[in-house]
């Protein structure tokens, strides 16, 4: 890595980052286990934690919509809800749309670790129509692409397009859902110059024992 | 009235709506003290009820963002922070812009209570250039319609303009997250087709002694 | 209310606006006319009055395209031609596309009195789509739209839904007549920072004998 | 001339159009008069009288703004007013920018002859700001391209920079008056299909001896 | 013609403009053919030759998709390929969706010249859709406005409609190639302000033996 | 890598793609000398292989602007030209403005192994505001944004901001026709559908040694 270590050499966000010992005592568990889990502390964690209240709420709406069960197939195989992969390209489809360098990053690489494709991610990012997906998951991505950029116009069309694809209303509030949500996260971190983790922008391009 | 009751005829959400006896005691001691308050349960609280834990992750975001001690002018009557009023005519002025139906016409009917002025939130909806209110004001409106529309390009020369104004950088913080909090829940609302209380409409708009 | 009497505290144009005692007989006398049924002067006539020979044209152009005879079903009930409140909601809608203040405010008045629906304007306003209106308005809507913001890509297609919808090519050229004359008051009223009186905003809010 | 006369093969307007025999007499005088000057009826008089009403208005609104003495410059050789060819720049710039077939090619006429110059209709169409015109011209069509194509942020800043230029309020009032009524007649003319007379296309082209 | 000769009074590029002399031996003698053809140099030899290798690869991309033999309807009359008419109507309404001054103004000459319809290059340049053109022609500029405005979106839903009017996969290269072409041409015109020579904007509009 | 060799299980284009054998000798030799040096045929020579003499003009294009010698800084250590990382930098910005798959990955791939920092790439692709770059390169880079996005509005005020950052006039030349020419590749690249090969998408991420 030619690079300095995540966050050495440039700011993180424009406003103050909390030190982790001042940091609230369940955000700080919060935060260790996660850098347990990843290796480092993703920089939202940080930045967004100069605002506990606020952070506490976005992790819990973040988990709400993204620490679920993964899928299980039905007996004949149909598809049954959105996979955690296919989460990941709704936040990597719709960040892009919105240029939020952290959100790009960072769920690319998850995206990519989750559905073991080290090509996707860029390929949702820059152009979901030409990207190695399914025509089920195309569907997905454009409607999150309407509620991303134009929800004003989503109607029951939309709905029929998604229904014929086998997804349920409770997919279908889950895509919206988790647009809305980085919609959100993204204008914070957009206004906070919200600085990715240089780990992430390899994760998940090379195989585990490689890197 | 000449319109049927709140949420009477049509329905509030695209998605079921739980009864209250069903929801979490939680969530119902929550929409029993704002039934207590406003006279009536917002239709918000009922439609996201469908999903009870994104609903208290939603609440706990909009409780850290907008339910901050009233501002209190310094020694010197220089502006000490958003005043109740300022927060929801950033609400107001994005969620036009996201042509969000139900927030525009909800936060509109407490932006006039706030203010006491019953034009100002049709004012700031329409365009908020036009509307009766401070230079101060105006810059705010203008950056949170930058965060909402086109936060991509958000730089050093929007803080610049709005320090000029007075505005703190925790300031700054708070409008743009209230947009971005906003910008969530608009889309949340156009696509479930959220409907707005009858009542609101006409909340703020005549001498409490007249309705 | 809360607030000073039409005109009072603000200039209602950027140009000046000329005495009553110094316009000519005939604007004189209209303004008149209009002041006794509404029982106040409409901005529009006094910003406008600072060029006689346009706002004469002006209302030429405006009584041709509004001052029709109420529409009659005809015997088998089919609708015929635009209602006047249909009139006003091209008006609303349109000028809500342009953020014309001015427009918006005093025609979604007209459009509450003539439809005695006291919440249809700002539905209409901030997204067509939601309203509560009829397919056949929201077809109506749609096209105006169009006409308002695309007008070079009108084309048979588009008919084609509105007759399908029962509008005769007479009804299609009322709407785009409509959605034309407000797009130039749209932009005098931007232009001038022509404000709506206070009165409007409040009009067909409440039942008559509340007020 | 390799292609037929004036609307002799193609319909001039989806909509009806009236026999002069069938016109009203002042519409009908009016006509023949504009005939007997251009050699020909434009197609806007024939296709717009299939509404008597709403043409004398349109041509009352025009003639208002349009028919006005051709300005005279101060002693000192300063500009006064807007000289008929910017009149008809005006229009044919933010026309282009509502892709009007009509107005371009009909007011392009016009402007050739009043200016005297073959090629600035052209350029004003394709890209004003690359057209062979004064500083003080291209700020006049910045500033109707701003109120063709976003009226709602014109502000004062825009005031100054054509103050600096030499415009007075009443040149204001007057580039922003024509852009919106053409605005209207761009609406109009796309709607209907209005098809320019063969005529125009040429005018102003070459010197009078040699057509 | 009562301007300067072409590019007398006003630069034809803002970069310097080398003299013939100065110019390689293939360069010098290519731009002698053209002009003993047209009877003058097109500006865009000149501007471009600041640039002799961009020149000649310019002119050989240009070459490859314009200098093709005409086409030969098939026995049964069916279209094949497009025209040389048709390859300069894709120029010009591309090149206006760009606002390049240079390419409408000399491919609306060439177009002119091409299909002898004085008519046809403004209709094309201010809005295709109500040129006076075939259906087949209509399909062929509507994609090449995609490919111009939104190429992403590009998809087999396209090339569908394009078989449908007799295009093979051949043709559609040939539109987008096309388009791709000028886009290059258009913003390399619109940087370098390139000037049309005076001598296009009347060429092909009256009889040859009239100018 | 976990993913099939380059091109072995989806097409690289929309078209036929030629056969190395049936290739013309001067692209053949091209094609594996750049396959000699890459290890690897980059798919736009087999893509746009399909019509030679437009790849010999492509070629030709791409090579008068990219293939140019490093720039030396002068003396007193002044910037001179733009560096091969710099150029590269262009096409990735202004790529993924276009949504080009193909170039923004494979650019993004020379980018990252010029300027040998592995994470420049994706945050030029993202939001180059947010990027490691100089003020310098951010300059460049607004201005190739605007001449790929919004060419016909580029005026002297844009050459002024470019100048003050030490840009010459032939600097900025190759700043727009960079621009240009790539899009002109992003527009045919989104026709075809032109697929990047799955090498790029590591290239230049880890230490030569470690791949």
């Amino acid at each position: 890595m030619t690079q300095p270590p995540s966050g050495a050499a440039r700011p993180i966000s424009r406003w103050p980052v909390p030190a982790m010992v001042d940091l609230p005592e369940d955000l700080k568990a919060r935060i260790l286990e996660v850098q347990s889990k990843a290796g480092f502390v993703p920089n939202v964690f940080l930045a967004l934690a100069h605002r506990p209240d606020e952070l506490r709420a976005f992790l819990a709406y973040h988990d709400a919509l993204l620490l679920k069960p993964e899928k299980t197939p039905g007996p004949d195989g149909s598809p049954r809800g959105l996979s955690k992969g296919e989460r990941e390209m709704i936040i990597v489809a719709t960040s892009s749309a919105n240029h939020c360098l952290y959100c790009v990053v960072a769920h690319g690489a998850i995206l990519r670790v989750y559905e073991k494709k080290p090509l996707v991610a860029d390929q949702v990012a820059i152009n979901h129509r030409k990207a190695d997906i399914t025509p089920r998951q195309r569907a997905m991505l454009d409607f999150a692409m309407k509620v991303c950029l134009d929800s004003a116009t989503v109607d029951e069309a939309d709905f029929a397009v998604l229904h014929a694809q086998g997804f349920t209303d409770e997919d279908i509030w889950d895509i919206g859902a988790i647009t809305a949500f980085f919609g959100l996260s993204n204008r914070m971190a957009n206004m906070t110059g919200m600085r990715p983790n240089d780990e992430f922008y390899l994760m998940g391009r090379v195989p585990r024992n490689k890197t």
